[in-house]
């Protein structure tokens, strides 16, 4: 029988043989060749190279993705938004004197150009009536039925299914190459984690997003999680460096965002030492997908673009830079 | 040369050796036998068992353990508030302004008993003022050069040489049968993230704490965040099962604590279905360590005690089950 040493040092060797051989494999498939890629490919081998002035030490490979319109499309509205508007129509049905709201009215009338105009803080205050108050495992339930069944007013499909082939390649790229990758979305963490882990190998604990308040209480003998009407952290613009201080504790080497919120965690991972990536997502692709920028009211990607621009961060362009944008195209 | 999939999948069986090489090796080798050691390696064995009802899926074996009086000594008082204690005097003897405060003045005169009987309002606004108004990375310098410096005023050792050894192996066991180790401690995670990693094997993401508010400032036109004078979030008592839904967003099956401030998380963990281990450390050794529990100032440990016996969790007597404390002993 072979010592336990011996057989530690033969499996890091196989190891270190499988990293290699899946090295081989050309990376970034659905990657049309480009300055994208080649930017992408170029710092990976960069921080890989061991000897290597650039070289990165694993733990310190950490790797910063925004969700909504980076790794998956947030047009018309963001898919978060979406399903809470259904947890509030779900809620009128359920308790008619909700339905003399006039958001809820509008709501239930299906009329989103009103509701889209209404006043914000109302529309805010019917989503956190209708979004909140149970326990956050009552919560995951409703997310999981609403995933399994909604779907996208233009391309028909789950939602679930609106990921970005090329980002979920760029991920396991990164992985395979030793990073440790993160969602940091201004979305709510318990709205991705019950998917993203099946959706980009991104398993719960390295979900990063907004927190809704939630309070330890005892219901019937046992402990049980409430969702209280209240915003804990706001993961979006500034709050990105901080959700990354408050859940990851180290400076990441690359960043992809895709809007002005994602600017303050590109800037912040641009401002530490050593090789750096940042990656931004311009959505030019009206055909396959949406194209927007400027001007957009969901995304906006204004001065994070002039930025990326002036400062030389690799702006990723949907329509030439990648062969396919989701899976069932 | 062999195919990259028939590389990866000899790197998969000769990993699977070397894991089962090191369970041959005897576990937990600073515990003495008994009850402690054997309900764990009980559960362990429980947990790992393929095909078996008690089997739980790697990705699910989330392990939490507090810090202060858990995995290090707490006695006599919290190391991170002696070094908010040293931050203060320090500041002290830069701004002679401080010194005319009462607080500061009994600090300075090293008389800590009248500090332990003074305001604790007071004294928390002295530290708030002393640990704050810097940046999160200038905060971590002086971290870590105090840990390299600062001895205990006991044993004259290291901070850092105060964790316990059986403590150490507990979790290298547990991540060599696949489980995930965090801390949840009501400390501050900007103080142990520092050495965790060396002490413990628990990098800084997986550091679960108490949340000082950080701000993103633009300094010199490069981002920086700065520590402000209040607290974003207590890791204590009904706060560590928010802390985990905040940062893991599982359910741990394994939760190890030393006080009343850790009940909640053992609640928590008991609650969840499927096979689960709830441990408290027993300060019963004043000879090696220290003796306490119900009447402590510190890591009082009254509730949990009783609901641990009561409910059959394990309660490890410091002074007959381990073999060693400290690795200095």
């Amino acid at each position: 029988m072979p010592t336990p040493g011996l057989l530690r040092r033969l499996a890091v060797a196989f190891a270190a043989c499988a990293l290699a051989a899946a090295a081989w494999a050309q990376p970034l498939p659905s990657w049309n060749e480009g300055p994208a890629k080649q930017a992408i490919v170029r710092f990976v081998t960069d921080v890989t190279a061991a000897g290597a002035p650039t070289f990165v030490p694993p733990e310190e490979r950490v790797a910063v993705f925004d969700n909504d319109g980076t790794l998956w499309a947030e047009q018309p509205m963001y898919f978060q938004l979406a399903f809470m508007l259904d947890m509030a129509r779900k809620a009128a049905e359920a308790n008619p004197k909700l339905r003399d709201d006039p958001v809820v009215k509008t709501l239930l009338a299906n009329d989103m150009k009103a509701l889209a105009a209404m006043d914000h803080k109302a529309i805010g205050k019917v989503l956190a009536a209708t979004n909140t108050g149970m326990s956050a495992a009552e919560y995951d339930r409703a997310i999981r039925a609403w995933l399994a069944t909604a779907k996208h007013p233009r391309f028909g499909r789950l939602y679930t299914e609106l990921t970005y082939v090329p980002m979920v390649e760029l991920l396991e790229y990164l992985r395979a190459n030793g990073f440790k990758t993160y969602i940091v979305s201004g979305g709510g963490i318990q709205f991705m984690r019950p998917w993203t882990e099946k959706a980009y190998g991104i398993p719960p604990e390295q979900v990063i997003g907004s927190v809704a308040e939630v309070k330890l209480e005892t219901v019937g003998g046992r402990p049980v999680l409430m969702r209280e009407p209240k915003v804990a952290f706001v993961d979006d613009g500034p709050g990105k460096p901080v959700g990354i201080y408050r859940g990851i504790g180290r400076q990441p080497i690359l960043a992809f965002g895709n809007s002005d919120g994602d600017l303050p965690m590109l800037q912040w991972t641009a401002a530490g030492s050593g090789p750096r990536f940042m990656g931004i997502v311009h959505h030019t692709d009206g055909a396959r997908e949406y194209a927007y920028n400027r001007n957009s009211k969901v995304g906006k990607l204004d001065k994070a673009l002039s930025e990326a621009v002036a400062r030389g961060w690799t702006v990723v362009d949907m329509k030439n830079d990648w062969k396919r944008v989701f899976a069932f195209q």
